[in-house]
């Protein structure tokens, strides 16, 4: 279906009410909410199975069958014309859980927006050749419970059931328990074949808003590697102790975080260093530290390149630490390798949205999302909207009217395009 | 009095009794005594009391006349042979006070070999033509009541009574009133011709031990400057915030930290840098950190040498704010010039130990001491022993019996040279 030109049929262009989008992303802001606004929504609470309860209601209403499976996830698929029909579901994802001093956008626009396209495709009574499957995620922001996207990681057959089922939040409270407890326990599988996944989503940076650009066509994720670095020296009078009888963790750990940095700036505008995290002890002033701990997050769209940061960061904290003569030990607490989104499928994100008239501008995420795993057995690409002040996980989180509907049509064209691929034919289609 | 060669008269030696001395510690050491070792004496508190009141019972066993000043500082002057003997009082000095989990020997010792000193004296009889007389200053530690060495500061001029009085520890309450309630407000004015003022002290740090020298001739106390620092930036996560858009505020922190250290190593062995406390916030792995907050402590002999080291401080904090794109808030915390001890008294102090056979360093102290602030008002000197590890504030602090004989025998040999000036007549005879 050509998504600039004009439509083969009037029948064919479902019509997005961007009202009706808002008021439900307003409605589910009401669940969870926080006194001073923003949401608490954390995993398999009880504010999160009063979301599940709200989406799997409006996916009955709108004449989806909702399958819930084993680890939580909600599936609602809109049947395709025919059983015959092209093979594969067309899956519009994302999450309803938050962070615990959450906004109403995160993760929540994007299935909503699912729901929106289902119903105007509804409103227009457009059949399609394959179903559609709005899903909703179990557990994406990893707040209560870890690993983050635990749902999605093991609906892509990333992490084994039984040891998802295992994990255990900050109380001790277990997973499995928790999703019986409120009665999100499936023993549905989900989709077996999806033609393509596209997850709409804030940006949750600054980049859009900064440049004046509408849309974010989301070529990829870029890899994250986590690190903490444990540095013990000996404590010591800072006025009697000579620098050369010293061994200093503070001196060792400010040179570490500024070799990292400056690494960092030669590697290029790709490669993020973030020292979010650094504490000396006893962290008296006139006593020369015995121990430093310290934290750097490396990202990288390039695996490779992500690769000889994390080599080159060992590198400076074992030379900083033989320069100031004190014990370094490292832990290496995450590492998720970039993603790269289905080229075609991001060109299709890209020809529809220019095709409307948007300015894009190709960017990689620096968050995780579901979309991550969701690569691993499908064609998958993301759509973002700009976020207000590059401010997210946070209760002043906003995306502005406009912007969530230019998201949310551009996602329509495409799941029309993709749902039903005897109108053009080509994958390359969507465009031209 | 010739300290490498016979004495003049057998009655003219003093002779030290190690043992008296090792046990008049250990006494002392069971006033305020922790459960784990050390002791806890904090200035004015009950513990102090009941020093204050073995200290003048000693004192008063000894001969010596007590006298209590307004500040609370304890004298306990042993008169002279005859009232027109030369001018002025030979003054050994220090306190009695400690912090909050101290140990043995900072201070208390150079008060014990004051009263070491006056026994063995008194042993052997002899009379002085100068009055000796044995000191112990007010909160010299500083850890209840700031600033610290506030006794002799007052005793020096340096601070005004009233002020001090009415100084409020962590607590609210005021030193007069806990002057008063332990009954050491006393009205005496102290003495007001000091001849030549003395303090034995360990060193409190690694040097004398590593390099295996028995005394260390202190010729001064080096500057000191504190200096604290707010970098306000704005957090932001760590994925979706690329670097320009970035107010990194621990970047800013780290590169402060690391620049100071590069300048105290060009500076030379004489400046010292510490970070001795630093920390970001939000402090969390992911999140650029919004503020950091960190100290620097400067210190050097040489007080051109410190300004030079200041300036360039606030230069390298200024850079790494603008670099970094921070707001950067500078307080200077605390500043003392170094101090020169009388050159005259240290060149004693080198004579009497290397006479004796002792070997010896010239060193700055690296820590404050009321010999500081005597210096303003009479010739002044310090002699350092080695400490254990160099591990002092501590209850692990540690001095080895030969070293205390070793440093208050010296004592001894100085404190008869200038109490007794018409034995050998000439100020730089002690051991020629």
């Amino acid at each position: 279906m050509p998504a600039d030109g004009p439509p083969r049929t009037a029948s064919a262009i479902p019509r997005i009410d961007a009202r009706r989008l808002e008021e439900a992303i307003r409605s589910f802001g009401r669940i969870g909410a926080l006194p001073g606004g923003g949401v608490c929504r954390l995993a398999l609470s009880d504010a999160d199975k009063a979301a599940r309860d709200e989406l799997t209601h409006r996916m009955t209403m709108l004449g989806l069958v909702v399958d819930i499976d084993a680890i939580g996830n909600i599936f609602g698929t809109r049947p395709a014309r025919a059983p015959d029909g092209a093979a594969g579901t067309v899956m519009i994802g994302s999450h309803i859980d938050t962070v615990s001093t959450g906004g109403l956008y995160d993760g929540t626009f994007g299935v909503l927006a699912g729901l929106e396209i289902v119903a105007a495709l509804n409103d227009a009574a457009i059949e399609t050749e394959r179903p559609i499957t709005v899903a909703a995620f179990t557990n994406e922001e990893g707040s209560r419970f870890q690993p983050d996207m635990l749902g999605s990681l093991v609906f892509a057959g990333g992490l084994p059931l039984a040891d998802a089922l295992a994990t255990r939040d900050a109380d001790g409270a277990v997973l499995g328990d928790e999703l019986r407890r409120i009665g999100y326990a499936g023993d549905a599988t989900g989709p077996e074949n999806i033609a393509a996944y596209f997850e709409l989503h804030i940006e949750q940076g600054p980049v859009l808003e900064r440049e004046g650009i509408q849309i974010g066509v989301v070529s990829g994720i870029q890899g994250i590697s986590w690190h903490a670095f444990r540095l013990t020296g000996r404590s010591a009078h800072a006025g009697t102790t000579p620098r050369a009888m010293r061994r200093d963790a503070g001196m060792a750990a400010a040179r570490i975080v500024h070799d990292a940095y400056e690494m960092g700036a030669r590697m290029g505008a790709d490669q993020l260093v973030t020292c979010g995290s650094l504490r000396l002890a006893p962290g008296l002033i006139n006593v020369v530290p015995q121990e430093a701990n310290l934290t750097i997050d490396l990202r990288n769209p390039d695996d490779d390149a992500l690769r000889d940061a994390e080599a080159i960061l060992l590198a400076i904290a074992c030379a900083a630490a033989a320069e100031a003569g004190v014990v370094v030990e490292h832990r290496s607490l995450a590492r998720f390798a970039p993603v790269s989104f289905d080229p075609a499928l991001v060109a299709d994100v890209e020809r529809v949205a220019t095709g409307l008239g948007h300015t894009t501008r190709r960017m990689h995420s620096g968050a995780g999302h579901d979309a991550q795993m969701l690569a691993r057995i499908a064609p998958s690409a993301m759509i973002f909207v700009p976020s207000a002040g590059g401010v997210s996980h946070n209760v002043e989180e906003y995306t502005a009217p406009d912007d969530l509907a230019r998201g949310t049509e551009i996602l329509s064209r495409l799941v029309l395009h993709w749902s039903c691929p005897s109108l053009d034919g080509t994958r390359n289609g969507a465009g031209a």
